[in-house]
This record gives C-alpha cells, structure tokens and sequence, in this order.
C-alpha cells in the first residue's frame, strides 16, 4: 500500500497554494526580459569587501562561539547594539530583552501568525500590502481586512467602521498590519497625522499594531516620519526590520521588537522551530554594526536607488500616456502605477511579456483581488539601462491596450 | 488602556511553556560545575581553517549570490552534492527535488508538525526521545504515544497493539518518530531487524516513519545499520538530518528527505515562515562537502567522541555503583543510566548540583513522564578531565543516595 496522504495532510497544508506570482516571476528568466517584478535589493550595493573583514574579526575574535549553538533570542551582542541603534536613530525605546533575532522578517511576521491568528481568526492589513505577509499569516487559515491606503496615509474612517461592524458580529480583529513608510508594494508612506490616529483607533479598540519597517532606512529626500513604534508608549505595536535591505538578504536576518510578554511567546515558539537563529551570521552583522559600517553602507544604497528612481520617474515622465498615474516614493524600492480603470493589468501582462518586460500584477497585493488597473514596479534591481528600456517597452504595451480598450468601449457604447 | 494580550493570544500560544531543562541548564553555568547535561558538539573539533578556506571559496565564487535571496528549496548546488552523499553513503535513493534545506534540522521537524498535525492528533514516539522533537510537535497541540525502546530495538508488540487501540477509538496516529541510530537520549541504535518490521508495521497500518538521524555519521565501531530511509521503496520515510554535528552548529543547516509531494507542501510552509535558508551559510557548506573535506573532518570527530566515550566508561566502571547499569553507545555523543527503582534522579539533582556535577534527569525524555530512575549523560563536550572527575562526583552522589533510599525502605520495612 502507498501511502494515503489525503488522509495525513491537516487542513491548514491541504489549503497551501504555490504563490502564483512566484510563477510569474519565473517568466522573468526567459533571456532578454527585463524584469520590473522583482522585488531584490541591488547586488551592486552588496559591502562586500566590509563583510569580508567582519568575517575576518569573527574569526579573530568569535570564531567557536560563532560556529556553536545560540540562544534562542539571538547574539546578546547584536541585541544590545541594535536595541541601541533603535533608540537613536529611531527614537523607539526598548531594552535587548524586548528584541528578538528571527530569520529574516519574515520569520517575525510567522512568529506573529503562530501567536495571534486561531483558523478563522481576523485580522486588518492596509492594502494595497506585502504578500509576504499575507502568505504569513494565512498560513493560520486567517481572514483579513483590507483597509485602502490614501495618497498619504489610512482611510481611517474606513478603518474605524470596519472595526465597528467586525465587533456588531462578535468578531475581534487580531491587529492591524501595516508597512507605514516606503511601502512595498505602492511606494506610499503614512504621515505622521495618520500614524497617530492609527494608533488611536488601535488604543480605543485594545488592538495590537504590526509595524513592518524593512525600507524606513532607505530615504531619498525629506525629513524621516518617525515608527509608530515611537509614538507607542503601550506596548501596543510589534516593530519588525531586517538587515536584507541594508546588508544582505543571504544572512536572513531580522528583528522584532515588542513586549516582554510577547517576545517570550515568540522565543518559546522559535525555539521548537529552529533552535535559534544562524550565530556566525549574528555575529558578522554585530562586527557590521559595532565597527561603524552600517551608516555608510546605508548612504551608499540611497545614492544608488534614489539614482535609479529618478531614471525611472523621468522614463515615466517620458514615455507613459497621460491616463496613467504613479507614485512618487521618498524611499525604498517600489513605485505604483494606476490605469484607466478599463485596462485589466493580468491581461495585459502576457502581451508586455510577449514585448520583453514584466511588471507584478496590482490584484496580487489585495486580500480581496480586484483593482486590476494597476501594477508595482521596482526599481532597485535593474541596470539604469534596462530601467529606461523597460518603461519604455512598458509604455508601448500601455498605450496599444488604451487604444485596444477604447476602440472597444466606443463599439460596446454603439452597441455592436 | 493597555492591550489584553490574553485575549489575543491563540490557545496553543497560551499553552507554550518554558522548557523545564533549559531551566535546569542554567545551573550548569555556576563556576566550577561539570556539565554533562547539554548536548553541545565539541568546539576543539570545529574545523575553523577548512571553512575559513570554504568561506574565501565562497567569496572567489559565489559571493553576490550568497549574499542575495535564494530559492525556498535550498540552494540547487548543496542539494545536488547531498542528495549523491545520500546514495553514496547511506543507500537512500533521492533526486534533489526530493531534498530539502532546512534551517537546521529542527525546522524539519516544525516542518511536519504543521503539515500533518492537527490540534489532538496522535503521533507515536519511541521512547525515550528527542525533546526537540517533543517540542515541535506538542507546538501543535498533539498527543503523543510512547513505544518504549528496548535493548537494540522497538517494542514491535507495543506498537502494534498501541497503533490497534487507536485505531478501535478511530484516531489514525499521523507518524511514528524516531531516531534510530546513537540516539539521543539514550545511545541505542534500533537493529536492522527491528528497523524492517518497523517498516512493516508502517505499511500495513499506511502510516509515516520520520526518521531522524543527527549522529548517524558518528559511528565509532561496527558497521553501520543501514537507515530506515535506506529500505523504503514507498516514500514512506521522512529522513531528516544536519550539519549541526558534522561541520558546525551555528550555521543552522539541516536537510530533510521525503517524496516530492511531502516537500512541495514542506516548500510552500518555508516560504510564508522565512523565505529561505542562509544562502551564505549553504554555499560554504556546499564547498565543504565538494572540496572533499567533510569525510576527513567526520573521522576527526568520530576519534575524539571515541575517545570521550572510552573515558566516560572507564569511569563509569570504576566509580559508578553495581546497582546502576548504563548504555554502551557505538556512536554519537549521549549514554543513559539506568539507577535501581527507589532512586528519584529529579529529588537527586539537587545534591548532584551541590557536588558540582549535573546532568539531564531522565523523565524529561518520556513523553508520559515516568522513568525517574534514569538520566542521560553527555560525552561529547567536556574535557577528558571533567569527565572523569563528574563521573566521579555523580558517583558519590549515587552512592549517597542508594544508602539513603535503603535506609529509608529498611526503615519502612520495619514499619517505622
């Protein structure tokens, strides 16, 4: 007999489907494509003659500690240098017990969906939002609730009257999930005035916030808006970061910062889930941080990517038709283009793969679906070259399917 | 208002606790104490030069893409050298896209629990058994049934009448766990007899057999028992192992072997829980094991484990009462006590503590408690000298405590 799987699987693994935009992300191999879809940091900016001397100061000065076995809370070092550096450059007050090491943010964001979200649970993320975090979290066989992100901020009556009518049917969200500044996937950061109503509505209800901050770093021009975690004086927000975007994603490393309470729920599950997190990486990214590296590698990855944003604004500027509207991003990786309402971008994308570019379809990044007039870009990853080209491939596909589309409604409006 | 957590935790959240052994391994760090409680690989077989060497590899060849994200499955180059070590060394028949790199072996195990436990299925352990284990499991509210181990094997009568009472009360136990070679905690290895009717018993119930081996390359005399995985012809077996005990644990690499469906789903559950494993720490230890210097570095291991072994038994010998009897492991890095009935190794502990020895009282292994008779002592991590000298304290204290409970039942044979 071969084994009946069907009958071992639990309900949560039968319910795991393939992310189908993984999928698409693999068309982006085919030779000569160039690929706005992606979402990697540029290997450009990688340190790697800084990484090659902090392993050579593990190896001086941590070398069999770094090759055995850690805590489960992470490298008491690294701890304290970045519960320091949150302190003083994000004003966000915590101690090391209240940071935990994870593998990679994502890792935060699963410890999170353990901890919080039973089958069936609710929970409310702003949307458009990182499907890593969807995947995350209805992994739990969770529900979720979108709120729409505005030009700057939360809609927050929507935020307010979804709360309301979830608690009229006895249902109390878990969170509020949010990545309030260079948002992946729209580029978009929420001002400081909706960050504290934000946290007000979350007071008011006795609502956990998950801060997901993996680009606040990566500044191109303007005054920083400070963590909700700073504002937070009651343990109210879990602040999750990750050194993929200001080191390297290859180290899979992380953080999460909340209460004790908390932190001790999340190390009891780690713990039965890996043991801890990879020591002679904490240990690199401690060297990283204590020898002074950090900040310079951080102007070096803004000056590349604000670079790159701005040849991809002025390729925008350049060859999009006027009917379509883009984000602006102050930072990170990402900008948000919108169409006409009658171009559905999922149609669209095989004949812009078809004309050499790809794009991540805008649906992918709500809980509901829906908005197909829109698209992420990312502009991190690509040569200056291939950014130029790109939009303009993509431009070319636009304006076919906007003629397409119109000639099409004039017919349907004269009734043929 | 400041935020109910209770109301917001999941039930299995609220039911996670603090491992009772890590409290008690704490005491191990009391200057002076000898430890032979944890369960640590010895940092003098660390092979620092051969991975420094791997790492200036790794930065010759790789290291843009060992710095960038990598695929969930595992780095394809680490896969294709392990799943030819597999067939190479341990007769197990796997194509890479029948391997998966975990974050250790450990995250396997979490791996399994949330793909085929449900909150109170049944899972069948040999007994004693890895706590790790224990914990992943239990961290998805499971129940376990104990089999217990005998001398070289499974009680198979046990089993079989174990998996029969389930069956009448119509649960279906989801696996049978076991680690089938130098055990931990006990040092057995299950024969190769008991390993087929194992197998049997699987096949004619269509259960899963995971099969967790981290010491199986640790064998120190005779010849070694072919893996469970090795006899399987119906993916039946899932195979877990690591690197944690043969290059370094600290670099969080393990690997689990199963049919492309089981990992698929495995795949699909990494993805939302960290994305990927350490893709730097993968590509040195695929230098390591293609640059050829793993078999040597095993044989280095396996002399000085040997050597430990031997001297712990010598000790054993010379100091330990008649009345305890103990397990002669031909591998690995764990033996097990066994003391007369009377003797409670959790109320000894303490004394053990005041003389300055400790080591891990034997019903933390138990799934069903019990057993307080029994502890497991550690080989692998002291020195030669603090081996003897524990052995020697532990002994005292053994002795202590056979007078004292002989005493004691005299008295209560005397009704006094």
């Amino acid at each position: 007999m071969v084994v009946n799987l069907d009958r071992l699987f639990t309900k949560r693994a039968k319910s795991l489907k393939a992310s189908e935009i993984r999928e698409l992300l693999k068309i982006t191999r085919i030779p000569g494509m160039i690929s706005l879809a992606g979402g990697l940091p540029n290997p450009e900016a990688f340190p790697v003659d800084v990484i090659h001397k902090c392993i050579e100061k593990v190896f001086k000065n941590h070398i069999l500690s770094a090759l055995q076995y850690g805590t489960t809370e992470g490298l008491p070092l690294l701890r304290e240098v970045l519960a320091l550096r949150m302190k003083s450059n994000k004003s966000i007050n915590c101690v090391p017990h209240q940071l935990l090491i994870t593998n990679g943010a994502q890792q935060g964001l699963s410890l999170i969906g353990y901890t919080f979200l039973e089958p069936g649970d609710t929970y409310i993320s702003t949307a458009p939002t990182y499907l890593g975090a969807l995947q995350a979290f209805s992994a739990f066989e969770a529900n979720c609730e979108a709120i729409p992100l505005t030009g700057d901020g939360i809609d927050i009556d929507a935020l307010r009257r979804n709360i309301e009518r979830l608690l009229r049917t006895e249902v109390i969200p878990k969170f509020i999930y949010t990545v309030p500044t260079f948002q992946n996937p729209a580029g978009v950061t929420i001002s400081l005035k909706h960050r504290k109503e934000l946290l007000d509505v979350a007071s008011e209800y006795d609502l956990l916030i998950i801060e997901d901050d993996p680009y606040g770093e990566l500044i191109f021009e303007g005054k920083p808006v400070p963590p909700i975690k700073s504002l937070d004086t009651k343990d109210r927000v879990i602040y999750l970061s990750t050194f993929s975007k200001i080191l390297a994603p290859g180290f899979r490393l992380g953080w999460t910062i909340a209460s004790e309470e908390i932190i001790n729920k999340f190390v009891l599950r780690k713990q039965s889930s890996d043991l801890c997190t990879n020591v002679f990486s904490q240990y690199v990214a401690y060297e990283y941080i204590s020898g002074g590296y950090l900040d310079k590698q951080i102007e070096k990855i803004k000056k590349l990517y604000k670079g790159k944003r701005d040849i991809m604004l002025k390729a925008l500027k350049q060859y999009l038709p006027k009917e379509a509207k883009y984000t602006i991003p102050k930072g990170g990786m990402f900008l948000w283009v919108t169409l006409p309402k009658r171009v559905n971008t999922r149609i669209m994308f095989q004949k812009a793969v078809a004309n050499k570019v790809a794009y991540v379809v805008g649906d992918a990044f709500y809980p509901e679906g829906g908005h197909y007039n829109s698209m992420r870009l990312n502009f991190s990853y690509s040569s200056d070259k291939d950014i130029v080209e790109g939009i303009r491939r993509l431009s070319e596909v636009i304006k076919e399917e906007l003629a397409r589309t119109t000639e099409q409604e004039s017919l349907l409006a004269q009734g043929v």
